[in-house]
């Protein structure tokens, strides 16, 4: 069976996310359409607005035979982190294309990210504090290829090209240019949003509004909503409780910031204003987001070091029938660890899904939904 | 002048604390009645249903002259050190006389704890998996005295009279018989009610049943009401979030308590559920909610070493003109560290009040009421 892979978040799944997967499917000439996608944490630094098994549960029902969970580890992290991790799992998965939105756009995409992008090297940078790591990479590449690139997307597929040129056996790219608006707008008559507006509609308590943006039904919708605003009592409980020093294991609290989060924390009454009062030009929002989730939920430098150097299974959220007998061929052929339950060995604390459980138990303390040990993996007809 | 010293928690102050106050100033012959009160934290080990400030104010209105805090690290611990701390400060402000309530009783007090108990020595018990340290310790007494000695009151008051055995001058004790109804027990006829009662009415919404029981306006419950109720949820996060071993530098985290926290919390939906899961022979009822406490709050063995070893200030927290007087004349003649607010320098992380200032923010974020930095003392006319 031909695969075509998709690295997602579906937060929350849409119309656009529909379209590219039959697009991809199409164009790809698949059998078989494998996602992988964050699991409760999703790379902008915070919780997904619905769980895992929700947001695997939409894409199932609209055009993914089968959905992969992108691990804690790999999904709270930088984009090139990110593509990185999510590529070497697709391509585990035997995947030969990877599928992924841009905007319609200038770039000649084919050329810039088959021929020009893997062999740009990426330059080490002194610390300047002035600029954002993005930008210093924003103006490294405008130097290279003669124009900026700055859309959270372009980015991702550049890195993507990166992460994928160090397999060994790259996979083909398959760009799939977006449809309807332009990722955070929200226009009035279309039948597409981005992923952004659904959630402030929905956060902001106008589920009806959301209906002809999702190809599903709403009562995917009603379990608890999760934002920031959900976290907060207990980051902000966290920092109140601790000593600065206290906070230097946390994964990424370097150069003075945990005394910029101490500090700052006992001004502050909620996470807008926390995040607007720790911002400083050499740190971007998406890089404190993510500083304040490693510290909502204690994760340290030694947790993402164990995350990522035992050799992780590769967890199944669902599939469907396509989906289930390409993993039957898959467990056939392949030496990739597939598993469709926790165990609990291995969601004890030393356990290779240790950290994975222990993230999802504020998942399952805000929500009251269990999210490893006792939940079924979803099988579509 | 002539001081008489009350170790209290007054949580809340009611009509037999008032009583007390009175009988003790006129056996004690008394210029000025001292009391050290618990600050937010209880010794049962749980949150103040008001703030210490709100309780200075309900004391100073009715016959108490001068109000310390009685710090964190000394108010959060067993009968004995409660006892010892609680004393050490009494001495340190040159009080003459320590008051202190009694049940109605067949004991011979006076006998019991200026003959016999400052010459018992305290045995170190062997570890005893079957029995809690208090019931071992209450056979040791039966042997000694001939009788048991079980109600809190009655070992408190025992735990007195040891700490007072051990101060180079020691204070002369003077026990009063609490009047009105037992410890726990609810008449509702009389004016009299025991703490606990009244928080349970306070905490069931039946603020109006509460006020014959206190002799101050019902205004000084207009703040949160607090209970484990309203620390259940951290302390949920906090094992939620951690690994086991990350728990044993928690203060009195020992013999695998670190495991028993960890496992159960992961079965409890509320604080009650929790305690019942994590109880045995061996621990009683209060050393437990006193370790949940060390760790929702985060209190390691360094910390309370620290506060402990550290030239600790004491703390008025409020006086009436009486009590304005002998602070000034303690001033002039005493060589302790008295003082009225918390500089930015002895609040700081490294600061002799650093951790009071630490496990206050905690009630902070659940009251929204300043307890320290910003915080006048009270002054009554």
């Amino acid at each position: 069976m031909k695969a075509c892979g998709v690295i997602a978040e579906y937060n929350p799944f849409h119309n656009g996310h529909a379209y590219q997967l039959t697009q991809a499917r199409e164009k790809a000439h698949a059998d078989v359409m494998v996602v992988v996608m964050s699991g409760n944490y999703v790379q902008r630094g915070e919780p997904a607005i619905v769980d895992k098994w929700q947001r695997a549960r939409m894409a199932l029902t609209n055009g993914a035979d089968l959905v992969i969970e992108l691990p804690f580890a790999i999904s709270s992290q930088p984009a090139d982190r990110f593509a990185a991790g999510a590529l070497q799992i697709l391509d585990a998965l035997n995947c030969q294309t990877l599928a992924f939105g841009v905007e319609k756009s200038e770039f000649d995409y084919k050329t810039l990210l088959n021929e020009i992008a893997p062999k740009l090297k990426r330059p080490q940078f002194t610390v300047n504090y002035t600029k954002t790591y993005a930008t210093q990479w924003n103006d490294f590449l405008e130097e290279k290829l003669g124009q900026r690139i700055e859309k959270p997307n372009q980015l991702l597929a550049l890195s993507y090209a990166y992460a994928n040129a160090q397999l060994d056996r790259p996979l083909e790219l398959l760009p799939i240019t977006r449809i309807g608006v332009a990722h955070d707008d929200l226009n009035s008559t279309a039948s597409y949003a981005s992923a952004t507006a659904i959630r402030q509609l929905l956060l902001a308590g106008e589920m009806e509004s959301v209906a002809r943006f999702v190809p599903y039904d709403l009562s995917l919708f009603s379990d608890k909503l999760l934002s920031w605003q959900d976290l907060w009592p207990y980051l902000h409980y966290a920092l109140n409780v601790s000593w600065p020093q206290e906070l230097t294991p946390i994964y990424q609290m370097s150069e003075g910031l945990e005394y910029r989060f101490w500090q700052q924390n006992q001004k502050s009454t909620d996470f807008d204003q926390f995040l607007q009062l720790v911002k400083s030009k050499r740190y971007t929002y998406a890089r404190l987001r993510r500083l304040a989730l490693y510290t909502v939920l204690q994760v340290t430098a030694a947790d993402i070091t164990a995350a990522s150097t035992v050799d992780q299974p590769i967890r199944v959220l669902g599939f469907n029938s396509v989906g289930q007998a390409y993993l039957r061929e898959l467990r056939k052929n392949n030496a990739a660890h597939l598993i469709t339950k926790v165990t609990a060995d291995l969601g004890k604390p030393s356990g290779s899904l240790g950290l994975q459980v222990r993230v999802d138990r504020l998942i399952e303390q805000l929500t009251g939904v269990e999210q490893n040990f006792r939940q079924h993996i979803i099988m579509i007809k």
